[in-house]
């Protein structure tokens, strides 16, 4: 039973797009993840997709119009709703999914996350 | 759809362990906090409780020891698991919470929660 330091798992890898997993709450994967450029165009059927920025900014592009956040502002990206996060330089994110969601929105695609 | 800025939403109030709802997920109210003092000892028998410190820092004393907190850290608090936050000076946190979740784990004595 400790604290989670997000700054501290951050530092432990280097790789963009990697959503690292460092905690858990009622069947959710807490997660750290470093992200620059930009993703790929994506929904989730199943879940809404949490985004808090810890640090840097990030754009999620969606079809009606993108959302600009920066440190200590978090949006939710409606379930089902395509979305394409963009960060110009890297940013540092907490984000918050069901166990054994693909980051793409699809498994063949999907990065396998490691708990840190 | 915009995003949600956590330090804005915490300007609008000032009363202590008065959570208020500023966005949801998969059915979970996200809830910002402003705490000082000892809160009372509870426990939800149906929920993780999950603490990220925006400011300040926290202790969640628990039966089987303490965890500190400092900004940028977050904890989870097991379902069941009794526990009792303190602050000795303020501190803001961010909450994620299912949608009804009594604050004091006794919908007798739970504050209301209202949406900013």
């Amino acid at each position: 039973m400790k604290a989670i330091n997000l700054s501290e798992k951050l530092s432990l890898f280097s790789e963009h797009w990697s959503p690292r997993i460092v905690g858990s709450y009622n069947g959710n994967d807490l997660l750290v993840v470093k992200v620059k450029g930009e993703f790929v165009w994506h929904s989730h059927e199943e879940t809404d997709d949490f985004f808090l920025v810890l640090k840097g900014r990030i754009t999620i592009r969606m079809r009606e119009g993108d959302v600009e956040l920066g440190p200590g502002e978090l949006f939710v990206v409606p379930k089902g709703v395509e979305h394409c996060p963009v960060a110009e330089e890297e940013a540092h994110l907490l984000l918050i999914e069901p166990a054994g969601t693909p980051n793409t929105g699809d498994p063949r695609t999907a990065v396998t996350k490691k708990r840190i």
